[in-house]
């Protein structure tokens, strides 16, 4: 007699899809099988039961500028979680001067105790730290501390590294065994662009695509895959959306390189054209920028035939008053909301419309980033795993409006938008936490994760 | 109580490693957890736990130029068995005027009650029923009859298709649900190039190799993917063994055919040189040749990067005598004998040897072959799924002899080799058929599986 | 004192661009210099001065089912004079059972006497003669006759030649020396998808286009360049028009293979649109088919940057009647006339339009042709050459109409085009043949051209 | 009657080969024709006429940590004159604070009155002052000068400039009408290597090679190319020497990028393996280093294709002692001497060995140069240009020794090496300077060329 049991429902793996219960005691997965006998029973029938989405790219109350993106930890877990996420990466950003580690232990005092799901993070390193090769030797300890991955900038002014940094770092990183994540644009030719866009008094939001050439993008990312190589260093890349970029990618692993890539729903569904919009063209400004129907088309491929591996969202929220109000492009905050629709989007824009099958969704959105980001004990329906599980209800049809989502921005870019498919139930370690797009856990249930690549 | 329970293995599954019990009632798996009671158990501890090998492609009891191919059903499902493979896709080949079903059929008939282990059969389309477009109208029928995928040849004489015929069968069997596999060589030059060495008076085996260049092998991949393509067929590319080859294959991909492809044991292991032996380069006469040292890093690459998706073995045997006995290359019988070594090569020389994981060496042996073939209740271990497993020991060391092996040959490539790892035990469908490197089942346990794509 | 000097002109050469005279005596050109002094003089100040062009690839009184191509070796030639083009080379086309060397005579005696320019034939090898190696030692013998250029054909029913006949005939061809041009599109497969397009009732003309994929000419290409590669024969493609084609081209050339390519202005100027006009869509069926704008840019700057070699015209005229009164786009007699205006059209669209620059122009038109074609004393304005020369007005300004064109269709498809400059004297061996745009030379004058590769 | 006529040789033309006279008045070329006469006569019959060769990239007496490299312009041109080369381009380079019009007048008074054939000058833009766009403004006075073309460093240190300097530097050159020649490595992660090697105790010269590697060049390529586009400006890759480099600068070019590339001799005749040789490896150190012979049959191939355009020498000399008295691979001055023997090396190489006719030499050697580099009156012998011209006598044997070559430097890496063919006579602008291997002329008839690209 198991604790918990959910019956009947289809179980999707890697290995295939399978119609069978799913054992639960404590906060563990023990058995997945056939008249599996619970004290408590979920009854699952009709719907799919997928392991908690796992997303390894957000930016919950991430300080910019000022301003604080709209998502606490807590805001955006509970989002996280009524759409069927259970695992977050979020990142501990270092300040001049403050060691890595004490920057791991500040953000997760942030994090702790208010996260309504599990979380982990990357550690940025960012100028002063990759330039500064004395911070090097912190990695291993970072990596002891549960936190293998590592997030560079090859953009961003003061975040941004130049080749001995991104050597040096991706030689300390390859070394200990960790694995660089990267946000690959042509950074300072990036701001000269802008620049020379603002000087010439074009400050509409359509300047922001103009001003980031898919070429940059994808130079950005040869030039990455080639000193990954030399540093023997795994790289994965943040927010692929162009066809230039995937076919570096590409181009870099039959070369070679230890390469791997993410798209995200904005990339996916919406193009550059949103930046025409006079009204509201400055909401969609997130980077790299939206980009074409044909790049969609590639994107779309490429995830379905394991050319890109994930799909995450880049989660970073701002308000209508916040991303409106700049008076030019460049000052507007970057970054769209995207945490809480993931698994649904892809499952209707993916699945639905029949770009990819049942256990590619599944791979995308959760077995690939746990597997590649080392979360060992999520991202899969196994025996020892957490019970991270979502119940998903393939016919439950939904229109997304803002108020219909938990996100705390008051908009949403996919509003208007219709979609099969949602989550019935999540659960986090065993304990139900969303019924019925409702939360009904308690936040600060979520724990850190430490990870192991 | 399950009655039986393989106990404290290490499970590889696709989504990850876990140690676990696995538990079975009749034929099936029907439950992985902790703690399961079994009225028998096996102790796997120390062992990895696998699905049974699916080998998709091989040739046993082969009529071929009055000889037939050395294993028999009996003997070749006997050594698959030994080796861990527990399904085997062998082809039904139509003569001319016979009807696909009837040739299936007629092949079934020969195995049936023979086979140690589950089998399923490809249809190959032969010039006499490809080019006459009067037999396509049979093609749902046969995938009806539980045979969807079709062997196609775009070499060797009377079995090669030319294009039109190509495309014919493509949207026949694109249409019928179907996939095609593909021995893709550009057959008609190689006859030419074969008789010019002849007349030319090059006879020994390094001629084999000279006379089929890779560029006769990519471009007959390039065109065969452009018809695959126009014909919305899946195309599933056979024992792909060079650079070009896999190039070829990755670049159709992004021009948007949906294409796959596989290696094998001897083209990863042998070179060319192979054939310059003048005692028996004649044994190693399988085609494609054998080739180089740096195609061999490629298509190791391409298996680990899945660029390709596959390992079968192309198993064809013959014996020293029938190899040896020609005065020619050209009447050499191809191929070679490799069913009984592969799990454990591609453990050794894979996984041992750093070039893959164990999941992706389970995926490329197992899962992949069966998900791609629509072996829906193999190569992976879910509840409901046949109780086909392998009890794997990795600390088993084996030095390959014939002796060794089960096979009928009186010779293997593999001689002197010695491997970390091979099957300890294995069942079929719940039913113990090797222990300890013996045969403990009764041929014709395995059944023919009915399959869908 | 020369007999006659070309003064003050722009000459244009491939190593650069002078104001300079041009002495001629009899038929050659004897001197480039300053202050030649002729008998008679013709002052070119104002104008460009370039070797009389070179048109690779026409078809005058061209038999086709039944009709005979409109432009006659008289009045086709004229037409060429008149738009500057001093050579061309047309084709013999061996009947079933006839010599080569034969069909030569036959095509020669058709044209002896009646063309106004100099002309020269390719050697087509139809399926009859490539097929049947016994033809195939009258290679050398076509070779000595003048005629080292061998049309192959990988389509169009009877004409086109499978792998081994493309194989035996490149070998045969490259081993005397020759050189292979060919019409590459994957013939077999075209037949199959215009019958299914007729069948489904689809017949007007931009079916024709749908079925004609590029991806079958790109194919087509990637084949004949491995086997010429093989056959060790240099390969020159025909009527490059999609960025398919190019692309293979390219990637041909970087593995090795001897190839090289030329555009057409048809393809450069017009797109698939043309076909859905539903009155006279049929006028504009060429083979391959016209594609889309941004095919164009990928061949003109492929033009620019030497990866096509040479602009032919394919010129194939037919009358209104004769295409618009086909029933289907299966029964329109393929071709466009181009013959007169193509040194214009790729003045005024490439140098004008700042595509390509003087030079450029005069290589793809004139030099290079004549070099790849064995015209040994054509293409160029050097002393020995043939004092085939253009005084290329620049100023001169054209609305192109069916009129004003001497070409003997009662259409063109570049009517309404206007173009800057056009020829406004044109001299054949010394000769003045064409005088402002009229044809003051005799029918006759021009010779049959031996030519070496 | 002419002043001076060249009569009976073979002249090499881009457009063709002829046996013809070359007339010459004062310093130019008058007319090209047949039965010219002259007050005097040189009889050609039996040799080539060649325009006088022009190396685009040269180091003469150039400064380098407390050297001179050591050929002064005096001795180098008179080596160049005697190898049949009559143009060569050197470089000025600015010093910090120094305006650059300042550095070419600087640099002049060094040249002028020295050098025995007509030079030009690249202008150099070192950190100091592409990273102080204070400093482009300069650009167009700096063309109007007569240096139109801009060398850019992507390594080296203080001369290297970074993305943004690169693409201000490019606008800057693009607007102007410019062109911008590249060192294209990826200097700042070279500079990691080197240390990294010496801090490992890696002294020797083939560490020079192995802290180079060709992934660096490629990428480097790479980034400067898609800057280039995005800043308008043509560019031009010096001393491109392995198959990365050249897949780079063809897949540039397919992407749009106005992009060119030269080889130099000791790329095209040694490998990395010279540097193994523990006695003299030092000697052969230069950037990029030698690489295979793969690499080096990659770039004969581009240079016959034209993939690449040019052969220049990168000729930068230092003595044996000077190489070799370097304790480390770090400090050995860079660079090889070939400004001697380029022509006749390609010649033999190229020409003798079939790897290209002889037009395509002539036009790597001399035409392309020249109109690359706006060398308007060089490189082409037409009416109106200089009278350069080199009688090469294709017959005349030799075997290279430092003795037989009248470079400076006390060794040449091409000792020993026979070729058939090197200049009988050498004329600059109509004077004989080079007789019989002799010079003949008077340093300081060479002139500073002013050019416009």
């Amino acid at each position: 007699m198991y604790e918990l049991v959910i019956a009947n429902g289809l179980v999707i793996t890697p290995g295939g899809v399978i119609v069978a219960d799913l054992a639960i005691n404590g906060e563990e997965i023990v058995a997945i099988g056939f008249g599996l006998n619970g004290e408590r029973v979920i009854d699952a029938a009709g719907c799919y039961v997928i392991p908690g989405g796992v997303d390894p790219h957000v930016h919950l109350q991430m300080a910019l500028a000022g301003m604080i993106s709209t998502d606490t930890f807590t805001t955006g877990a509970i989002a996280a979680a009524c759409g069927g996420t259970t695992t977050i990466i979020d990142f501990a950003d270092p300040q001049p001067e403050q060691p890595m580690l004490d920057a791991l232990s500040a953000r997760r005092s942030e994090a702790d105790g208010q996260v309504a799901i599990d979380y982990a993070l990357h550690m940025t390193v960012p100028t002063w730290h990759g330039a500064d090769a004395g911070r090097l030797h912190e990695i291993p300890a970072v990596i002891a501390a549960g936190c293998p991955t590592f997030k560079l900038y090859q953009a961003y002014n003061r975040m941004e590294l130049d080749d001995v940094a991104l050597y040096r770092v991706m030689c300390a990183v390859g070394d200990a065994g960790g694995r660089v994540v990267l946000h690959s644009e042509t950074g300072p030719l990036l701001e000269v662009l802008r620049a020379e866009a603002v000087a010439a008094g074009h400050t509409a939001a359509i300047w922001h695509e103009r001003t980031r050439p898919a070429r940059l993008e994808a130079t950005a990312i040869h030039r990455a895959a080639e000193i990954a190589y030399l540093a023997g260093c795994p790289l994965y890349i943040f927010h692929v959306g162009c066809a230039e970029a995937v076919a570096e990618i590409v181009a870099a692993r039959l070369r070679g390189v230890d390469i791997v890539g993410e798209g995200c729903p904005q990339y996916l569904l919406f193009t550059a054209e949103k930046h025409l919009k006079s009204a509201d063209g400055n909401l969609y400004i997130c980077a790299p920028p939206l980009r074409s129907h044909e790049d969609q088309d590639v994107v779309w491929a490429a995830l379905a035939d394991d050319d890109l591996q994930v799909v995450s969202t880049d989660h970073c929220p701002w308000t209508r008053a916040e991303k409106l109000g700049a008076s030019s492009f460049t000052s507007v905050p970057g970054g769209i909301p995207s945490i809480e629709a993931r698994l649904s989007l892809i499952h209707h824009f993916g699945v639905v419309e029949e770009r990819m099958d049942l256990s590619r969704w599944v791979e995308i959105c959760c077995t690939n980033p746990a597997r590649l980001m080392g979360l060992d004990r999520k991202g899969a329906l196994l025996p020892g795993y957490d019970a991270d599980v979502v119940i998903f209800d393939p016919e439950r049809e939904k229109t997304i409006t803002v108020d219909a989502l938990h996100e705390a921005a008051d908009w949403t870019p996919y509003a208007g938008i219709s979609v099969a498919g949602w989550p019935r139930a999540v659960l986090l370690r065993g304990q139900l936490i969303v019924e019925d797009e409702h939360y009904v856990g308690q936040p600060g249930q979520g724990y850190f994760v430490a990870r192991e690549v």
